[in-house]
């Protein structure tokens, strides 16, 4: 992956050399991530986007908490979606002003949290209007709430849909009006809307059209709130390529997008800031999963290369986690990177079962013992997406580089 | 599933009604272990198998410390695949002579833990054979070594396929009698050999099958080693039922099978004991996992039982581990087990993932807020074999009642 320079064979992340890496972290297997390319990105954004709208990191995508302090310093607010992750970004100095909190199943230990820390709740049920209605009374503070939306239409072509149609996620945009009477009477702060039609797409056309559909949703919505719109946020579903054949997001046209709807904004909804809500777009491509070789093994004529690190720490790259059909995640030999791809192999972990499966059948250069392989795109849904506790290996390090 | 009970409505484990239970354990979700029933199956096998049989217990189907001292009791012996799940089996009060380790990358640190345990090796490469003998050296101790063997056909029928063609695990039949000639030299102590072709398999006679292949291929490979064969270990294999249509395993040609390869073996391998080695169909059908609903929600006609348990607790549920066509497990409302199955419902967890689904329009009892849904056949491969990190919600509870 081009993000990634190599020196001397060696891969670099964020300047240092993988081996040294691996010595100062002091075990494998772990997941690095880059500052350098967690910076560059976030800038790379901010100079594509309009300045009115504000960027969130969706800190489900990777919760290690000096990342999400980093991502903290470089994004205009926090998405978490649950108390746990709130936990994590209020330690991570995030302003409780620009957090948002977003779940079809929020406890309601969780939404007194919520409320008590004074961040925005994406409300996405009367059940959880009447335990808020319940939380502000108590606790003397009114909730701060935007209104969830599950919209009549869906964000195309998308990894997973999470808009449209039946879904646990949000109110049906039809009963959103019905619900909006009740917030003031209940004593709770209306705050906007939430919008989030998919995620893990790679169209951009697409996720133009859910933006927009999106801001039209809203802007008829907005004549049933009891008070102007504050935040609207549009959602994320910025892809990134894992798999061969897949192309960059092109964010040009996505920008423009936003330009013309943040003009829109100024005039229909002038109190309203637009919100991009991003979490595997933001880190996924700047962390690595890296495990070591234990053995290069030949059975009946294929080679397998046996590491200490797989599917317990890395579920999505071994293809056991919403994929269909198991695909190979970039992968590379990173201690190896100037050597030709002459040896065709599987990578393997150290489970028992034919579940625990890195690469398959991947020309990569000829590895052995103690070489270092790298799966690229492991910045967003590794560690926590996976079970660690399988098998009764040790746990996964994770170090920010 | 009929092999709980039920009274007056709820959901009986081991005789506790399922909300004094919830309340004994003092949350939702949870994992209860029904030790009634662990004891019913191992008795059942007891009674079905000869007695020259042992019976072990694979651990990684679930390593919940109180199951497994409570299996330790049980059973002859148990079976770990990492360091970690030693530990526990040593904890649990298991004889390390009856303990084996098997697994395709053990780390050189495992192995020596194991050696110093004075457990059973299943070795999987000439890799492994020649730290063990670097080992034996360091410690003074010979390696207590079996020979894991991929054998050169498969068990028909199976979930997941572990021996036959080109395999990570174990050694290759063809090149065993190579590898044997170096134990003795080496300093090992030679104690049998370890055959593992499938796993969850409802075909009785695909199980006899590959036990009387295994059986062959052993005593073909006899004639090579260094010292008689004290351990056959057959694997394991025996499926449960998890979705409809699926039936209960017929142990009864198993049995018979077991009993003619026994005799054999009284012969042919005069000083072996036929190991049985089994996880999943000892403890799986013991357990359940319970959650609470939050609330019944209708969105677009179709009814939702947002619960506050879901793939974070129990991936396989989900559908997302290692299947590739979702289905449902059997699911029930335990506080209404009298209920006539009147609502067509989709249970779904608080994650912010279209993933996170328990049971997908399933035929269920009208059920509301604070309903415990249990999901059977949960008592193997649940909580370790899911991300229990993911999105920052708490750790499931385990109980063993």
């Amino acid at each position: 992956m081009s993000q990634f320079a190599h020196r001397d064979g060696e891969l670099l992340v964020n300047g240092w050399p993988l081996r040294r890496l691996a010595e100062r972290v002091g075990r494998t297997p772990f997941y690095a991530y880059d500052r350098g390319l967690l910076r560059a990105r976030a800038a790379e954004l901010r100079a594509a986007l309009p300045a009115a709208v504000k960027l969130h990191y969706a800190m489900k995508a990777n919760p290690m908490p000096a990342l999400v302090a980093l991502m903290a310093q470089l994004v205009d607010g926090i998405d978490v979606a649950s108390a746990g992750e709130l936990q994590v970004a209020l330690d991570a100095g995030a302003d409780p002003r620009e957090i948002s909190f977003a779940g079809p199943g929020k406890r309601e230990a969780e939404l007194r949290q919520a409320v008590a820390a004074g961040v925005l709740v994406n409300v996405e049920s009367a059940r959880e209007l009447r335990q808020l209605a319940g939380i502000t009374q108590a606790l003397g503070l009114p909730a701060r709430v935007a209104v969830r939306v599950n919209p009549d239409f869906e964000l195309k072509g998308s990894g997973m849909r999470m808009g449209g149609g039946a879904k646990p996620f949000g109110i049906d945009a039809e009963v959103v009006p019905a619900l909006l009477r009740e917030l003031r009477p209940e004593g709770l702060a209306f705050e906007g809307f939430h919008l989030f039609a998919g995620s893990q797409n790679l169209k951009a056309e697409a996720i133009c059209e859910a933006q927009r559909l999106s801001y039209e949703l809203a802007l008829r919505l907005a004549e049933h709130a009891p008070a102007p719109v504050r935040s609207l946020n549009l959602g994320g579903g910025f892809g990134i390529p894992y798999f061969p054949g897949e192309q960059r997001l092109d964010i040009g046209p996505i920008a423009d997008n936003l330009r013309a709807l943040a003009e829109r904004a100024a005039r229909e909804l002038p109190q309203a800031a637009l919100v991009l809500e991003l979490g595997r777009y933001l880190v996924g491509e700047a962390g690595i999963y890296v495990a070591r070789v234990l053995e290069r093994k030949v059975s009946r004529g294929q080679v397998f290369l046996v590491t200490d690190g797989g599917l317990h720490h890395h579920l999505s790259a071994s293809g056991n986690f919403g994929q269909v059909l198991r695909k190979n995640y970039p992968v590379a030999i990173g201690t190896r990177m100037d050597a030709p791809a002459t040896d065709s192999v599987s990578v393997v972990g150290p489970l028992c079962t034919p579940l625990d499966l890195l690469a398959e059948r991947m020309a990569l250069p000829e590895a052995g013992e103690g070489d270092l392989v790298v799966v690229f795109q492991s910045g967003a849904y590794g560690a926590t997406a996976s079970p660690q506790g399988f098998l009764g290996h040790p746990e996964c390090v994770e170090v920010l580089v």
